[in-house]
Formats: C-alpha cells, sequence, structure tokens
C-alpha cells in the first residue's frame, strides 16, 4: 500500500525562504510566521498521513454506491470527514463573519496539497463545497448567506456546482434546464445535469446545490444564464431542516478514477431555487470563482504527482536489481539499489524538478489572489487571471505525466494495484479534463487572457521576468546555471506572442498553437520558480544555514529543471511558428 | 461503446505502395499481391470487428476468476477463440512442417495490428503461444516439435513465458528456481514465477510453460540458467494428454488494465520439466525470439492509439459545441461540430500521424526480420536489432501518449467507462512496462546495439536515410516538405551519437542520455517512414492515381508530423548533451 508524508520542509521554504510571506505587505500575513504555518501543517500532515491517505485505494476499490436514491460513500470516510470537520480545517480561509478563521488563501492552498496528495477523491467533497461557498459569499444575498454560510463552513452543510449537461459541456450557452419564476419569488428549476461532482452522498446533513439555468424569456445563449441555490433539503427560517426538495440523484458514473468521490446525474423536477446574484448575469457569478477553482485543479494535477513520485522514491531505494556502472555499490547485498543506475536517476529528478516547481508557481499564484483580494490590487489580479489558464493547464498535463514516470520506476509492480501507484495515474487524469478540459485553458489564454489591459499584463510579466534577472545577474552561478536558461526560455515565449501579434488576421494561427503557448509559458514560470529558488538557497548557504544540505539539494534539483526541462520552450516555439496550415488543411471528411 | 474499423486502405499502401512487397526478393513476398493482403486482411477486419471488438469492454469489466486453481475467462473469450482458431489465424506464419501456413512474418504482423486493435488483452493468449512456439521451433529436438508445435499451431494447446520471480524482473541472474536432473533425463522444477501472463485460462486442453531455471551446480548468474517445456499435462508418446503436472495458478494479479488476460503467479512444486536447447544457455533461447517479441509489443502500443484515435475522431465529427472561429459552419445545428476547432485538429492530427508513422516503422521492421530469416542476411538482422529497442519504447511511449489524447478529445465523457476510452489507456500503460521496460530499452538501444559489428550497423542506418534523401532530392516539394526536416533531425541524432563517443569514458553520459536518444531515434523513423509514404503518394498522384483524396491525405499528414513531431530531436539532443551531472549529482540519501 502507498504511503504518504507531508513535504513540509520543501513547503516552509517556499512560504518563507522564497515568498517571505511574514514581512509581505499583504494583510494579513503578518500573522503567517515559521512556527505558525510549521503547526498549522504539521496538525495537516498528521490527518492526511494517518486518516486520509490509508482510506484512498479503499476509497478507489469500493467507489460510491447509489441505493434507493442515496449515495453511500465508502467505508471510513464519514469518520473521517466528521474528524476533518472537528479539526475546523473547512472554514480555515473563509469569513469570521460567518465562522471561518480568516485565514489566507494561500495557507488554504498550503493545507489543501496536503489533503489532496492522500486522498483527491475524499477532498474534493470539501473542495466543492468551498467553490460553492465563495459564490454565495461574493453574490449571495445578506439573507443567503446567514442561512447558509455558517452550516458550509462548519462542514455540517455541503456544496455543488451543476453546470454540465448531456448536450453541454464547455458551450454552455446550449444549457436547456429552465427556472420558472413562482409568485412567492422562488423559481422551480427542472432539468438534467451531468456530471456533478459530490452531488449526493451520506457525509452531511444538506447539500446546497448551486445551478445554472436559463429563466425563460430571457436572453440567447450565454448572456440568459442565471445561477441558483437549490438545497436538497429546504431550510427553514430558524435554519432548521425543513421539505425534502425536488431534485435527485438519477445515476452515479463509472469512471477511470476518483471512484471515492459520486459524481452524479442530478434530475430536478420543479425543484425550488433561490436567485443569487442579478438575473441572467450567472455567467459572470460562476466566472469571479474561476481563479481559485482552476488553481485548485492545477495542485490536484502535480499534488497527484509528488504522492506518486515519494512512492517510486521509496521503490528506488529499496528495489535491488543489477549493479551499478560505475562499481558495485552494495557489496552485502545480492543487487544494488535501482536508484543507482542513472536512466532511474533522470526519471526521478524528472518527476522531482517539476513538482517542486510546480508547487512554488502554485503558492506564489495563491499569494497573487490574496494580493489581489485583501489588498484590493487590480494589478495582481490581472496577472493571477493571466497566469491561472497556465497553472491549469501545465500542471495537470506534467502532473498527469509525473505519475506515470513514478508508475514506470516501479516497472511491472507500478501496473499492479497492489502497489497503488497506478490509482495516482488514473486518479490525476480527471485534472486535465476538469474545471476546463486543457485545451479550453489554452484558449482562455490566447483568445482572452494575452490582450488583458490591451496587452499590459502579459508585457508586465515579461518584465517581471526581466527585473528578476537584472537584479541578479551579478551572481555567477545564479547566472550560468539559472538565469541565462531562464532568459533564453523567456526570449522563446516572446517571439511566440509576437509570432500571434503578426499572424492576428489569421486567427486559426493563434488558435493552432495556443497548447503549445500555454506549455511554453508554464515552462518559462517554472523556470522562474527556480531562479527565484536557486537564489534563496544560495543566500541560505551563503548565511551559513544549519541545513545546507536541503539547499544543496535544492540548488542541484534545479539545475536538473534547467537542464532538462526547459529546453522544451525551443520545440513549443518551433511548433507554433510552423504555422497552422498543417493543422487546418485536412478537410474534416478525409480524417 | 468504442467502435473498431480494420484499416485496411493504409495497410495495403504501405505493404505495396511504399514496401513493394510483391516485387521484393525476400523469399515468398511474390506470394503476397495486392488481392491477397486485400482478401486475408478483409477477413481478419471481419472477426476483429463483429466478434474481438465487443468483446473488449466484457473483458475489461468482468477480468478473469480463479476458483479451485482453475481460471475462468470472460463470457465469450472461449468461442471467440474457437473461432479464430477454426479460421486458423493462430498458424499464419508457422511452419508448413508442423501445420502452419508459412506465411512471412510481415503479414502475421499486418494481421495482428488488427486482432490488438481489436482486443489486446484477448489477443495475448495467441500471442504468448506465438513466442513460445517459436522457442520452441529454433531451439527444441525433432521429437519436442514433433510433440508440442502442431497443437499449438493449431490453437488447441497454448503457451506462456515464465521468466520473472518476485525478487528479479530485469536482472534474471537473481532467479531461484530450480529444475533438478532426475535419472530418465527430465528436471523436477521448483519455484514461483510471477506476472505470468495466460499462465491459466479455459481456452485450450493443454498449457505449455516455457520456464526459465538453474540447474543446481551451475555457473552463478545469468549463464546458469536454461530453458524448459513445463506442459500443464505432460503428454503421452502418442500425443494424448496424460498426468497433471505439479504445477499451479497461485493467484491473479489485480492490474491496471488487460483485465481480460489472466495474469498468473506460478508455483511449480517438482514439477517435470524437460530441458530445451543446451543447458545453462536458457538465455540465449530467449534472446533469439527477443527481436519478435518486442515488435509485437510496439505493435500493441501504437496499436491502442490507432483504436482510440478512431473513437476520437468520430466523437469529434459528432459532438457539437461552440461555433467555428473563421464563422459557423452548420447552421442548421445549434452548434459546429467540434472538428472544426484548431485544438481539437491539432490534437486529432498529432495521433493520426504518429499512428501512420509507427505502422509504416512496424511493417519495414517486420519485412527485415523476414529478410533476415527468409534470405540469411546478416545485415537485415543486424539492422532490425538495432531499431528492435527504437520501435518497442518510442512506439509503445507514443502509443501510450495517444490513447491520452484521444481520450482528450472526448472531454468529460473519455474518463468515463461508458465511452471506452479510459480502457485503451489503461490497456496501453502496459506496453511500455513489459518485455523490458522502455528503460531497459534504452540501456539495450545505448549499451549494446549503438556498438553492433563496431559500430558498422548504425552508420548504415545513417547511410540508408542519406541515401533516401539524396535520390529523392530533386523533387522540390518532397525536399522541402520532407527530406530537408528528416536531414537536420538525421543530424541531431548523429550528434548525439557522437556525444556518447566522445565521453565514451563516461559511461554515465551515454546510460543518462538514452531514454532521450531511444525517442530521438524514433523520430528519425518516422521521419523516414514519412518522407517514403509521401515520396510514394506524390508518385501516385503523378500517375494519375484514382484515389487521389487518399494520397493528398497521406501527404497532409505526414507534412504535420515533419512540422509538429520531428522538432523534437532538437529537445532530445540538447539533454543529451547537458551531460550526466544533474542527473547524477544528487545523493541518493539526499532524495
Amino acid at each position: 500500500m502507498p504511503t504518504y508524508t507531508a513535504p513540509t520542509k520543501d513547503m516552509q521554504f517556499i512560504l518563507h525562504d522564497v515568498l517571505g510571506v511574514s514581512a509581505s505587505d499583504i494583510a494579513g500575513y503578518d500573522e503567517l510566521d515559521r512556527d505558525f504555518t510549521g503547526a498549522i501543517l504539521e496538525e495537516a500532515g498528521k490527518l492526511a498521513e494517518n486518516v486520509l491517505a490509508p482510506l484512498n485505494p479503499v476509497g478507489d476499490q469500493q467507489g460510491c454506491i447509489l441505493e434507493n436514491g442515496a449515495v453511500r460513500t465508502p467505508d471510513g470516510f464519514k469518520a473521517a470527514y466528521d474528524q476533518m470537520r472537528a479539526g475546523g480545517w473547512m472554514g480555515l480561509d473563509a469569513d469570521p463573519d460567518y465562522g471561518g478563521q480568516g485565514m489566507p488563501y494561500l495557507l488554504q492552498s498550503t493545507v489543501g496539497e496536503i489533503f489532496v496528495s492522500a486522498n483527491m477523491a475524499f477532498n474534493m467533497y470539501q473542495g466543492l463545497t468551498h467553490g460553492a461557498m465563495s459564490a454565495i459569499h461574493v453574490h449571495g444575498s445578506d439573507s443567503q448567506k446567514q442561512m447558509y454560510l455558517p452550516k458550509m463552513i462548519e462542514g455540517s452543510w455541503s456544496g455543488t456546482m451543476n453546470l454540465t449537461e448531456p448536450q453541454c459541456g464547455t458551450d454552455l450557452g446550449l444549457i436547456r434546464t429552465k427556472a420558472e419564476p413562482q409568485d412567492d419569488g422562488t423559481y422551480k428549476v427542472s432539468g438534467q445535469k451531468i456530471w456533478i461532482s459530490a452531488g449526493e452522498h451520506d457525509l452531511t446533513d444538506n447539500i446546497i446545490h448551486l445551478v445554472l439555468a436559463k429563466i425563460p424569456g430571457g436572453p440567447d445563449g450565454v448572456k440568459g444564464i442565471s445561477l441558483f441555490i437549490v438545497p436538497k433539503f429546504l431550510v427553514n427560517d430558524d435554519g432548521s431542516l425543513g421539505a425534502r426538495n425536488a431534485l435527485s440523484c438519477g445515476g452515479l458514473e463509472k469512471k477511470m478514477g476518483i471512484h471515492g468521490n459520486a459524481t452524479c446525474v442530478m434530475n430536478y423536477d420543479g425543484a425550488t431555487g433561490f436567485l443569487i446574484g442579478e438575473m441572467h448575469k450567472g455567467m459572470r457569478a460562476m466566472f469571479t470563482m474561476m481563479n481559485e477553482a482552476r488553481l485548485g485543479v492545477g495542485l490536484q494535477g502535480y499534488a497527484q504527482g509528488a504522492v506518486a513520485y515519494q512512492n517510486a522514491l521509496a521503490f528506488a531505494q529499496d528495489r535491488l536489481q543489477g549493479r551499478a556502472v560505475t562499481g558495485v555499490e552494495a557489496p552485502d547485498k545480492p543487487a544494488d539499489p535501482i536508484i543507482v543506475h542513472p536512466d532511474v536517476r533522470r526519471n526521478l529528478m524528472h518527476q522531482k524538478s517539476f513538482i517542486e516547481g510546480a508547487r512554488a508557481f502554485t503558492f506564489w499564484a495563491a499569494s497573487l489572489i490574496d494580493r489581489a483580494r485583501r489588498n484590493d490590487d487590480a494589478e495582481a489580479d490581472a496577472l493571477v487571471s493571466l497566469l491561472i489558464p497556465v497553472l491549469k493547464g501545465f500542471l495537470t498535463d506534467k502532473g498527469f505525466e509525473t505519475t506515470v514516470l513514478a508508475q514506470q520506476t516501479l516497472g511491472g509492480s507500478g501496473f499492479t494495484r497492489e502497489w497503488g501507484l497506478e490509482q495516482f495515474v488514473r486518479d490525476a487524469r480527471i485534472t486535465m479534463i476538469y474545471e476546463g478540459t486543457n485545451g479550453i485553458q489554452s484558449l482562455d489564454l490566447v483568445g482572452r487572457k494575452l490582450g488583458l489591459n490591451g496587452g499590459k499584463t502579459v508585457i508586465g510579466f515579461f518584465d517581471l521576468v526581466k527585473t528578476f534577472i537584472k537584479d541578479n545577474e551579478a551572481d555567477a552561478d545564479l547566472k550560468a546555471q539559472f538565469l541565462d536558461p531562464l532568459k533564453s526560455a523567456s526570449k522563446d515565449l516572446q517571439s511566440a506572442a509576437m509570432y500571434f501579434m503578426q499572424n492576428i488576421k489569421t486567427p486559426n494561427a493563434a488558435l493552432a498553437g495556443s497548447y503549445d503557448f500555454m506549455h511554453l509559458f508554464g515552462h518559462v514560470c517554472l523556470g522562474l520558480m527556480w531562479a527565484r529558488m536557486a537564489q534563496a538557497s544560495m543566500a541560505a548557504l551563503a548565511a551559513g544555514d544549519t541545513n545546507p544540505i536541503f539547499h544543496e539539494t535544492k540548488i542541484t534539483t534545479g539545475r536538473y529543471y534547467m537542464a532538462r526541462h526547459l529546453p522544451a520552450t525551443a520545440l513549443h516555439l518551433a511548433r507554433i511558428t510552423s504555422g497552422s496550415e498543417t493543422v487546418m488543411d485536412l478537410a474534416a471528411a478525409n480524417f
């Protein structure tokens, strides 16, 4: 059975040595000193290691069961959920006015990685609630907030997001679910929603569904979509549960992974719904939560890679097979541990250097969300909006790839259920699909985000990279090993952006290159993160840090990223500048 | 449920327009005229489409069941197996002296792709038999051949290969299974073997296990391994079945995919075995079949990609979502089919251009095996031995990647069991692992095959590429679109080989670059194949072929490969020449 250990040292390094959180000017960050975050991460780690991780294979093998309209979650999920609730983990970054702890979103994300690595399917129950809570917090009326938030924050009610229907996923303009206005100001919601994560389960007393639907007579397409609160049980004015609403789970999807999470077909048969936010502005209400939701999925991607890597490493240290080409390393054993073999190490370094870069990127982005929200900083908001599709698309593609590499480290054992690696692969696969497929992320990046503020935001990103390089190039080691490769990669990114500009009259030119652009951008972001981490570690070493091995390891790992991951930027640029002809020339009928 | 259509036109194109098989000087190829191969492929296609493909999800969902030592295969497998046997498919390329049809191995591979695409787990039962048959045919005594081959060729007995034990996979020198010599010339075989595909099942009357074991007192390590025939039922002199042998299936592995194939723990408890080939030369006996076995796995890799692509394409032509950026294409429908979107097309072209290149590469390699064997051509034997690790490693890595891309085309539907794409992903995953992991393939390539005949074989390959370019560069279109990119890629490959030569005193330099070298080599092979296919299609168009669209499509698909796959050679070269330091610098304890 796989194991998990929370990477608290690596997390503390990013929070304090790289991001310098407690000295930051972001409101509330002064609370985040090293001891405080260390204590939080240690507690989260215990819960993850002892309770959540052991349930991960149980959830995979049992899955969820639908009987008489009720969904039974796997054995142990309810007890673990109650334990998590008792620990106050569900309201970590929620508004104190409604019972939350008011911590920064960055801390929520850091803890989130630990829970997701330990048990992604389980953590989705509270993850979806978090999204629904945010929507109600931003768009709900005072009475809606009073009615729903405290119970959701304490974890006794959960939440869902209902967007997809059989005929529409990406293209929400095709939604058919209807909301008929009633004389009392409520609506009767009718229609079928599919792929609703945590749509029905036995972990909470009530489930608060947020449902996109059309009010008859409204504008066509996405401009006529409104958002509704449709609770499983109606809530009385005193907060107690009232009648069962007219909605039900019509079936559970059989899927490749995340078996422990119930993916439901939800049928709304004239269910009572409450408009949230403005009529016909439902899409906007959904979009305000999008940065957080997509960051959360990007995090899932690398977090599955992280736990897979830990288990691959343990196997490589333990499994005896063959001898090192440079001479026997374990003469007392029948063979050397396979970590002596260069190709096994290459594979492990490929995993390790991606994961640590991805973590830094994600924490940085989470801090930008805090800066945007807590300091009301529009520039930070624009920057993180630019980065989010990159973070979601790149980290989930590479995160999945990392689970596959980790599985490969185990050879045949990686293919068997017993070792658990194959579950990480199957679970990670969904992250490339949901919350907007990675193809959609690349369209968002090229079609909307590149042009944000007339291009000023992306130019701001280039400047940020340039400034970092300029400010640090006096350090010869940092320059040769990190800054020069970063400069070259960043130039590739600028050339690609330039190519799109020059071919702006051929929209297919940018669209046929969008996916490669997303990956190119992702590599530059991780290159920047590694340059920042290397700088921090070099500084710590120069200052006589008590743990030099930690920092030397960090620098060596970064050098791998720069030497063997980052050169991919040239490949992505070559594909982009090859143009759209080879992509578009074939008539659809001739494929 | 997914569907499958045998790609007979594409296969015929490679056999006849590209390889020109019926005009070849390879013994027996004169029989392979267009009508003959067309008829064979059509028959194989019917069986695959109507019988095997519908059983593929059944096998995945039911799996195999072990009860009282007997394995029950999924519903319908036995009837399908009998139908395949009745059609004479199992002895297609087997020796006519023992009841085979004596067809070239190329035809066996072509038909093999069809069966593997339709149902990989099912086809493994006969695939393993084919390997065991080959070993007996090459190394068995006359009486062993008479005793086992006719029944195996007709399909009433099956075969297995028993190598792996719990403590050894790659490093077979650690084998513990013992074979004690008996007075009657037989051996008593004792030990445990794991991951034995088709080790026990209900499809045939007898199972002929080929088992690697050590005769006590022999040399240590791989030099003391011998190969034994250990039948499930002993065979009487008249060919009838005798006593049950002392061997049993001790368990079935639970695995990520290929559920329809029984992966067995096999226990040998003093089972009667018969030495095959020379004492202590068992490894050599295994190696003689290795080219075929590894070609077969490379074929599985791209064949899973091929069927996944077919289903992704059908989805993309059918699913309505969004509108083309260049203007509405299906005004009578609520949205356009998603194949209008550039990123969806990019994904499909990426799949298609790989699969068709991989097929040509595999058929070419199969023809080299025929040339080596049928014409006793040592140069062809050396060339294919060089290419086999590339073919196995590259085509299975990219084949798996292709199934993942195809799954992505379906968005959320790709993650559900219902559409079947996720099964192709899970099934394809094993091909990167078994028959020597892809890491091992890359070691074989760099450590053994590059130096074959003092380097003459790899130089012969470079010459072959150069000669093709030189002979055809008068054609300006072919030169610009295909030959120039091929030349550039081939130069990258030569630079990488040169780098290894220059650093020959640092074995880690080559070993840390071996995996990238394998991929670099694979791209050059597929680039060569696309240049050859484009040349054939351009010639056909110039000659006024009656199906110009087929050939124009071929050329467009090839142009995609050259523009968007092939530039990866530069990335692989950059990684290789970055050296082994970043791979090796970290002490194992500091990971």
